[in-house]
């Protein structure tokens, strides 16, 4: 039967959920959007993500494909979707793509934002969506931290992968940037690909030069060694949001 | 013995709690304020907030008043409220004041704001605190609304209450004003009083004149009748928040 190539833009807020991909035992954002295709068209899909984001991680802009036989109206399928799936997960955009498309393997950059609050209260309608860091940050040292990790590097330090992925451990990072207003911090990490908890490892580690505790040299010492230590911290999930995906 | 008024600002998402007012059976703003002040202090307070929020609704800006026997530091009380609340709950701010200052007797204006989002879809990070309204909002005609209601008026015909308040239903409205930016639009409502669910009646009537279901005259009669009606339904709790009260 011939099927038409579907690319879906999606948002969500990861808080309740085990992340983008379909495990046991917990709820996830693949799951949903596969039960609510399901429901719809009676097609039982494989919706593929650019990406897996962990459990509790956001996603603005998360793009995933599916092939559908039905021929549906692009407005009714996003209406659709919305209608049935939970309102933490919204399809923000529905569009036919080439059949060649593949949300993962077509994917040239991506985006992620790491968010900061730094000031001693959260706002409650934040809280979900935000890291707070009490105390001073550095912003000078973070930038310049920031800016040493920009280009190819082996970033084996900065994976929390117990296995070396068959892939390699070398990526490369095309802008890392720390920008404030006022208490707000984004950490934004582009780049053509990133390893299991790289970016939640890369603002771990800002986060320690912004306190002080890491120098320029540190940093340096960090990458070259290749080698995951505890003195590079997972960021907290909540922080994160998968930001934009290009083709 | 002696003791020192205190009045603390307290930020709140009110999307799991049955309102501010302690109520059997559902959580509430002011049953965990208090019980958090008994943990730290070992007294037991009233705390007076400067007026109830519905249930779902949000505060900002939210003011209350308790007494303490106890001498504490505020930077410690604040502290250890925000580490005893759950984090929905933030005490933004806590200072002493004169012991004749009363949280709603001393209010000299209040504002709320109600967010409306005018979208077909709402980014998922916005979900409790957006009211989604589809289709096409006239911006002219809800500012033109939203205008003739200013001023001292009997608002009988925008509050939900069964009986007559004992206090009556003249009210007077500094300002009521309509607020757009992309896909958001914000009701501000600043006034001495209001009513119960008189913002979220106003906002329900101006989103119906937005939509077009009503024109300047048909507002002008509800609010001449003084008779609340089906005409003006109640906007959704979780679109208003109380932003500020003045003292």
């Amino acid at each position: 039967m011939p099927t038409r190539r579907h690319r879906i833009t999606v948002s969500y807020d990861g808080t309740s959920y085990g992340g983008w991909q379909i495990q046991p035992n917990t709820p996830t954002i693949q799951e949903e959007i596969e039960k609510a295709i399901k429901t719809i068209t009676g097609e039982t899909v494989r919706v593929h993500g650019s990406g897996r984001t962990d459990a509790g991680v956001h996603a603005r802009g998360q793009v995933a494909h599916f092939d559908l036989a039905k021929a549906l109206p692009l407005t009714s399928l996003a209406r659709g979707l919305n209608a049935l799936l939970p309102d933490a997960i919204r399809v923000v955009n529905a569009r036919h793509v080439q059949p060649d498309f593949h949300a993962r393997h077509s994917a040239v950059r991506k985006e992620y934002r790491y968010f900061i609050w730094n000031a001693p209260v959260v706002p409650p309608f934040l809280r979900l969506y935000r890291t707070q860091v009490r105390g001073r940050l550095d912003e000078t040292r973070m930038r310049a931290a920031a800016a040493s990790l920009v280009g190819e590097h082996d970033f084996a330090a900065f994976t929390a992968n117990p296995t070396r992925p068959v892939a390699g451990t070398v990526r490369t990072l095309t802008r890392l940037h720390v920008k404030r207003r006022g208490s707000e911090w984004v950490i934004i990490a582009s780049g053509t690909g990133f390893l299991y908890k790289m970016v939640r490892s890369l603002a771990g580690l800002l986060i320690r030069v912004g306190q002080g505790d890491l120098g320029g040299e540190e940093v340096a010492a960090i990458l070259d060694s290749k080698v995951r230590t505890a003195e590079v911290p997972t960021a907290p999930a909540r922080g994160l949001t998968l930001w934009r995906v290009w083709y």
